[in-house]
């Protein structure tokens, strides 16, 4: 149901910290590049939620507020969809 | 700091559902292989603690309960060194 092209168009502020090839730019945070898409959207569903805290999860919880079921889809199928 | 061939030897319970090869046997679970070894150290001991709900998180708090801060490192550092 995630559209990758889509993903890839709202994925600027996830690139800031994740890399625009998926690949993170500090090793606290998490590579997503070839992750599976059913567990990325999972994992911000449940930031979104605010089921998760330590590390960055405050700033996850704020980016992923304004982030639409389709949204989520489409993110997560952009990331899974790239060479890990 | 971690090890990885101490993380190998710890890391059965682990393969059960992420994968011998850290490619995990089911997609709402996440991949390992090649995962930054900070951001794994970060999330096993954010599960410990109990920081994160929704998907797994209670079963990896029960899995993570029973590790030590190095086997935290040794874990990590063996995930992190497996090809993506």
């Amino acid at each position: 149901e995630g559209n990758v092209a889509d993903g890839q168009a709202k994925s600027a502020s996830c690139a800031a910290c994740h890399g625009a090839t998926g690949k993170a730019n500090n090793a606290l945070y998490p590579n997503l590049a070839g992750q599976n898409a059913a567990y990325l959207a999972l994992a911000l569903h449940d930031y979104k939620k605010g089921g998760r805290s330590g590390g960055q999860a405050g700033i996850m919880q704020a980016f992923t507020s304004a982030l639409s079921d389709q949204d989520i889809s489409d993110l997560s199928a952009y990331y899974a969809s790239q060479k890990p």
